[in-house]
């Protein structure tokens, strides 16, 4: 990509959105651990993930809610779905929600094969399936690839797999001006702070400020985050917010605060 | 109600969705721990939860998600968003997605004076904010009301406060059929397993049979469930299918298997 396109793309803000495919997450045989692990890593890469979907191993759900996304968001990333068994509906899915047909790639029949030698049962090949024109995205260090289909990576929903496909992403996506977060914790409760975050909120529009209750601390009633890209901002915001209290209403935090500053 | 309308109510499925708002869960500041916590107790009432949104603070968001979940499902449960300040904007997006109007709950607000006392701040009443035509509702166990707008049940994000009030779930959805569910552990993978799969699918329409492979299990490669409202049928398919397996193929459960009835 020439630097050009490279600057253009940097500028646009990037959004993405998950869905997360599995009966067993909704009837909560298992919680989900695969979300905030692909938050981290797309805050990381500066991209905002700004919905998430859980949905049943539905096809018709799958296709409209992958129709929907692909067509709202940069980048799209499901989880799970993506076995041999009946039950493994994403890669079907994932293909007539862009209208193509599902076809057995050569290259990943080749890995297949190559992976299970005598062990090989038909049932296994069916992982080799994906949406025509798909492309498999590998690197030295995660050699399996993953299905991406246009701008939906198809990830499998074993959260020791997911984590590992996060490698991929952090190797494949090209990171934009990152998110930063300046965090205060405070001795009052949100009822008490509501006009100083009024104010902070009204004087520092490009920051956003977030509160969050801790009802089992005991030294911390309220961590209040300011995030923006600009990290100068975030700066900005939290000291006018903290020097806004009384000294004794905020405490000193593990992370960096704007009174180490 | 009437043994008769308990009858109709009883045979009609009842399904949920839930609706999680913050910027926090999205950012992957915060792991969600609520879905798995509803899905469960959603789960033991016979309720089934078909999907679950993960939305940012924003109140255009909150009101769609809200009136298209609402009109979908016989319940809908928001998670997040009910604090006082100017992020909790979960209480003017029920209203909004209802076409009501905000309004303070005299009993509400009543109960927040007394728990603050002498320490009670404006902001606080800003808690006491409901839909106009909201119920609230309680029980001895959970005396702090929730906000219920028709269908809608509007409770807060901060996970031991969102635990608490499934007490109030359990006692206040009458509970249907519940969902039985018999589990065969397997040390056969997903590929070898699948054509019994596909038969024990083919045979059982009525039973739900859920595949997950387990990476890190030494002695189980994948745990098959086999789920419906009626247990026998849930033991037949297991049965069924543990029985079209190599014996060497099944391992004993710690859960209820179908080798032990």
């Amino acid at each position: 990509m020439s630097d050009k396109k490279k600057k253009a793309r940097a500028g646009r803000p990037r959004t993405a959105a998950a869905i997360i495919i599995g009966n067993e997450i909704l009837s909560g045989k298992i919680a989900d651990q695969n979300l905030v692990v692909l938050a981290r890593v797309l805050r990381k890469l500066g991209v905002q993930l700004v919905r998430t979907v859980v949905i049943p191993d539905v096809l018709e759900t799958i296709v409209e809610e992958v129709r929907a996304a692909a067509k709202a968001h940069t980048w799209v990333f499901t989880s799970g779905g993506v076995g041999p068994t009946h039950d493994d509906l994403t890669i079907v899915g994932v293909a007539k929600a862009f209208k193509k047909k599902v076809e057995t790639s050569a290259e990943l029949e080749a890995k297949i094969r190559a992976a299970y030698g005598d062990r090989l049962r038909e049932g296994h090949l069916f992982m080799a399936r994906v949406p025509k024109g798909a492309k498999l995205v590998q690197t030295e260090e995660v050699p399996w690839p993953a299905v991406v289909m246009k701008n939906v990576w198809v990830l499998p929903g074993v959260p020791e797999v997911f984590a590992h496909k996060m490698v991929l992403l952090e190797q494949l996506i090209e990171p934009a001006e990152a998110f930063e977060s300046v965090a205060v914790f405070s001795t009052l409760d949100e009822g008490n702070l509501k006009p100083y975050l009024d104010r902070v909120v009204a004087e520092h529009p490009s920051v956003d400020v977030g509160s969050y209750p801790r009802w089992t601390d005991p030294h911390v009633r309220t961590k209040l985050t300011f995030d923006a890209r600009d990290k100068a901002a975030c700066e900005a915001a939290a000291r006018a917010f903290a020097e806004s209290l009384p000294a004794e209403a905020i405490v000193a935090s593990p992370g960096p605060t704007p009174t180490a500053t």
